[in-house]
This record gives C-alpha cells, sequence and structure tokens, in this order.
C-alpha cells in the first residue's frame, strides 16, 4: 500500500496494446468506495477508446495532447453544483482511480481540460448529461518502460518531509 | 490495495490513545509521493495535538466539531496563487494520507474549513507562512470501534459502477 502511494508517477507514454474493459470496471468498482462531502459522490466516468474523440480532447487543455496517444481515456465528469468541495472530491477518487490502475500495472497521466468553453466542448461527445463536465482526463494505458524515463521540462522529486510538516502541541 | 481503497470509511469516533509522532512521519513519508499539477506540491502540513487549539479549529466549519475530540488534527495548508488545480491536488493527497493511515489502523475523516474569514483565523494557531491556509482538516486517531457505527444523517453507500460509468468507443 505504501509502496503504491509511493512508486505512482505520472506515465506519458504508452504500448498500443488495449486496457480490457472489465479492468476498467475493477478500477471504478473499487474507487468508487472513495469519500466525498456529504456522500454527494460528484463523479461520474465515461471512457473513450475511439482515437476521433480522444484527438478532439487532446486539444481542449494546454497539457492534454498525450490523450490523443493513450489506447483509453477515462474522463472525470463533476457536478458544476456549486459544492465548494467538488474540485477536492474529485481529486481524491481520481488518486484512487490511478492507484488502483497503477496495482494492475497500467499507468496513468492527469489531466486538466481548461477554459471552461473547452470543459463545454469535451462535454458533448462524452455525451455527459444535462449539468456534467468534464474537467479532468485521465490517460490510461500499459507504460511503454523504454520511453518512460524521457526527460520533461517538469523538476522530478518530492520535497523532504522536514519541510512539509510542522508540529503544534 | 484494492482493499484498502474500498474499505475505507470516515471515522467520527476515536479513542482516547496518542498518536505517535513516527507514524504521522511516516504517513507523510508515504503521500508526499503524490503528484501535482507541475509537481508544484501547493500542500502543507501542521500536526496539532494541543485541545485549545483543536477546540478552536472544531469552531471554524460546519463539520468540523470532531477535530475537538480527535486526538490529533493534520491541517492541509495549500497556497493560494490562483492556480485553478489546487483543490484537485490537495484532494489527491488527502486521499493518499487517509489510505497510509488506513494502512496504520488509524482512523481519519476530512473536514472543510469555511467561509473564508474561517481559513484565515485558522491559519494564524497554526503558524502557517505568508499565502498558505487550512481550508481541510484531517480528524485522526484510532477508532473507537464500539462508536464508529453510530448513524448519521448522511446516506451510506455508493453507487454502482452501471451508473458511474459509460463508455464511447
Amino acid at each position: 500500500m505504501d509502496d503504491a502511494i509511493a512508486s505512482l508517477r505520472s506515465v506519458r507514454h504508452f504500448l498500443p496494446h488495449p486496457v480490457p474493459r472489465v479492468t476498467i470496471e475493477e478500477i471504478i468498482e473499487v474507487a468508487r468506495w472513495t469519500g466525498s462531502a456529504r456522500n454527494r459522490q460528484p463523479w461520474r466516468f465515461v471512457a473513450v477508446t475511439d482515437p476521433a474523440i480522444r484527438e478532439q480532447l487532446s486539444r481542449l487543455g494546454d497539457y492534454a495532447l498525450l490523450l490523443a496517444r493513450a489506447p483509453l481515456v477515462l474522463a472525470l465528469l463533476s457536478h458544476d453544483d456549486g459544492f465548494a468541495d467538488t474540485e477536492f472530491d474529485l481529486g481524491r477518487i481520481a488518486q484512487s482511480i490511478c492507484l488502483a490502475a497503477h496495482q494492475r500495472g497500467l499507468g496513468t497521466c492527469l489531466t486538466t481540460l481548461h477554459p471552461d468553453d473547452n470543459v463545454r466542448a469535451a462535454a458533448e461527445p462524452l455525451g455527459a448529461g444535462p449539468g456534467w463536465f468534464p474537467r479532468h482526463a485521465i490517460a490510461v494505458g500499459y507504460t511503454d518502460a523504454e520511453n518512460h524515463r524521457t526527460p520533461t521540462a517538469i523538476p522530478v522529486g518530492r520535497l523532504p518531509v522536514r519541510e512539509l510538516l510542522t508540529w503544534v502541541r
């Protein structure tokens, strides 16, 4: 469990192998137990394999290009009801999904669709219900280990515990 | 891993036993590997055992009363730099923290401090640095199994996969 959390990294290069439908269903079966404020479960998921729609989504966010080359995209829909905790709760279930995928040997990378015009444009091909919008999408696929370590412009590593944690007794 | 995610529940009743400092450090050591947009790590953590400060925090959110009766409160500080993904990223690391705590036999419950006046009021006793604000706080302690199942007004259970997941091929 500790290992899964500590070893989860964004994967941006995928093998072409398809992701089995049953595996996505298993991941949602596990992640759906994630908590949310007032147990509202302000989330729905749309799994996309269609290349034309993945390509369309990949142009709807600044760092979304990899959605075109992942074999599967899992769009995270949230309900825009003005509830302050919705984004926070979406982050909770996104972490559960990525951990459950990691456990199954799948790589994932979270992307954000924006601005709002793009979010609205993405809702239609996903068949989102009224009031549901895809602000985030997860690229999912088997890791291409050969290209996984391609350097990025983003600094790697994490801050140490002594910089992150203080005590009030 | 699946079991940990699927069995994590909010715990609102705690035994009085203190939470060892080393256990909180271990949890942060694991959770700090959680991803964030651009690897910004927009989070800091303040562990509070002082009863007067926990009592103060418990009055700064609508559902925060349990912060007074948990042996330890872990405040989640975020940096208000207008970056859209901050709340989402805080949700990701909150889930990692709760899973790592669950793994160690600790119960947790997420609470939200609000409105903004209350968030600012909470920042001071926590010694938050400039620009850092505690919008969320986690009650942490060993589960009081005898009272854990006390009924609440919040509906329990989760939506089934068939209502949560659709496919676009």
